[in-house]
């Protein structure tokens, strides 16, 4: 097979190529290198002839030549910065929706027929029910993030229905892990690795949240592409648990063994449509045999990890 | 109150207009007229001084001085042409998304506070639940039309979380009545006044519809914004009737005293999309005090003896 993946040099699209080019697939990366990282690619270009990798937008005319003679696309370009909609709210409708739709009409016009999209728990808004399943009550956005993604994934969805695609649409918690470079753990380590004696915390520190690590998320999302066929395949991916912002503060401060005053701005939300509580329902893809190999807190020791020996990533961001 | 209305030329729009109007409110109406029409807004024009027409689309710059000084935005302008959006996959996502983007935007340059919204209940694709409520599951959308509306409310939402605004979302099933100028019923009639002897229709005739008439609509959006308070408001708005396109042709056929021949294109659905059973849950809006006034027959035949008297619409279309 031959894949296309769009933000492959990001977080998670770095750790699929990895993956996929290990299965023996052929790739092709896609990405304006904005937030992704030519360093997160360089083992897979050491290490295999079947990578081609692309410098360009998803806004860009050459999205569709660019895509020919792939047989399935992985969509993960997108603004992943849930906090900042409100200050430009241009940059999700643009990237994630019109990006999306661009994404699609390439595919339509070279005549690709399979998408995976990575979409995000976000779309649940505060959701009525926790841990939250695929098919909860029809919700109420939050945030333009999950505004955008929610539209991305009901194009993706029309077009299934349209032209005869077939979908997976991911719902993912947060990821943590390998090549992670962005989120809370990411600021926070940031912070104490610049001053260690205080931490500045956006909320009340109580916001439950659940977590993933970037490799059980690659294998989930490959199990789920080869073991399920409907037109349209929706499927949350998390864990079982969740933690407080306190918790993963007390297990980062623990392992520098660090104990510094938290500055807590206030409120139950860090940021204007921030959800207080995130858990998933994850039975769907649990059915198909999935299930994470690594606890939150082996997460969360891992991304520390992962950052003290690529202390690069912190003066790019 | 001085309501913005977009699209108040339309359909639904004109007789918005009227009768905010005859409430006593201002209203100024912003069209560009590709659908609506002049024609529908003579009466006003005639009776009220409290009415300003702007001639303008919502993607041009002009809206959002258009509607400085307003209170209160009806956005009702759209592309409600469903069937059609596989054969140009653009025109949903510019109208209807982008567009409800400009005019949230132009709503918060002008500190403008308070939206309502014409959705569809094509947003809750091939509902599992029959008929469907407000909260039904996280739908699944079949058409580009439906995701470019859910685009629309979800947008609208995280407006109201980011920028403290109100919103009343109204999910429609189709609406008859005065002015109406885009249908099937339209079609069915348009053709039998052109040739009395057979009826192309597209589908089997089994799809199952519900109906409402535009003076039942319209109560119904008032009493919404007058009696709900949330921030975000959403409305099914439909009857407890529905009736198969045959049965709406023999309404029809039974009215003009024909019996054409009946030329079915075959399938269960129209048009890809087409949702071969809809009927909304509206018990909602009825908990508020409104019922619609009218049946599908009745609205049926209103609609016929409409169209009747004003034949100049059949040449417009």
């Amino acid at each position: 097979m031959k894949y296309f993946i769009t933000g492959g040099a990001g977080f998670i699209g770095s750790n699929l190529v990895d993956r996929l080019l290990s299965d023996g697939h052929e790739v092709v990366v896609y990405d304006n290198f904005r937030t992704g990282m030519p360093e997160f690619l360089e083992d897979a270009k050491r290490n295999y002839r079947h990578l081609k990798i692309i410098t360009g937008d998803i806004l860009d005319q050459k999205l569709s030549n660019s895509m020919a003679g792939c047989d399935f696309v992985f969509h993960l370009a997108a603004n992943a910065d849930v906090r900042h909609g409100v200050d430009d709210t241009h940059v999700d409708l643009r990237i994630n929706t019109v990006g999306t739709h661009e994404v699609l009409e390439a595919m339509r016009v070279n005549g690709i027929k399979k998408i995976a999209f990575s979409s995000t728990g976000s779309v649940y808004g505060e959701s009525p029910i926790i841990p939250t399943p695929e098919d909860a009550p029809f919700p109420i956005q939050t945030s333009l993030y999950g505004a955008s993604k929610v539209a991305g994934e009901a194009l993706i969805q029309a077009y299934c229905e349209g032209f005869g695609m077939q979908a997976w649409i991911f719902r993912f918690v947060s990821i943590l892990g390998e090549r992670y470079s962005h989120g809370h753990v990411f600021d926070f380590y940031k912070q104490l690795s610049q001053h260690s004696k205080y931490l500045d915390v956006l909320g009340d520190g109580t916001q439950r949240k659940s977590y993933l690590n970037v490799k059980d998320c690659v294998d989930a999302l490959i199990i789920a592409i080869n073991n399920s066929t409907n037109k349209v395949n929706i499927f949350n991916l998390g864990t079982n648990e969740y933690v407080q912002v306190n918790d993963s503060i007390k297990i980062l401060c623990d392992y520098l063994t660090i104990n510094p005053k938290i500055n807590y701005s206030g409120g139950n939300k860090g940021w204007i449509g921030d959800n207080p509580f995130i858990l998933l329902n994850c039975n769907k893809i649990r059915s198909l045999g999935w299930k994470p190999k690594y606890t939150i807190k082996e997460s969360i020791i891992h991304t520390i990890e992962y950052l003290e020996e690529n202390s690069w990533i912190l003066d790019e961001r």
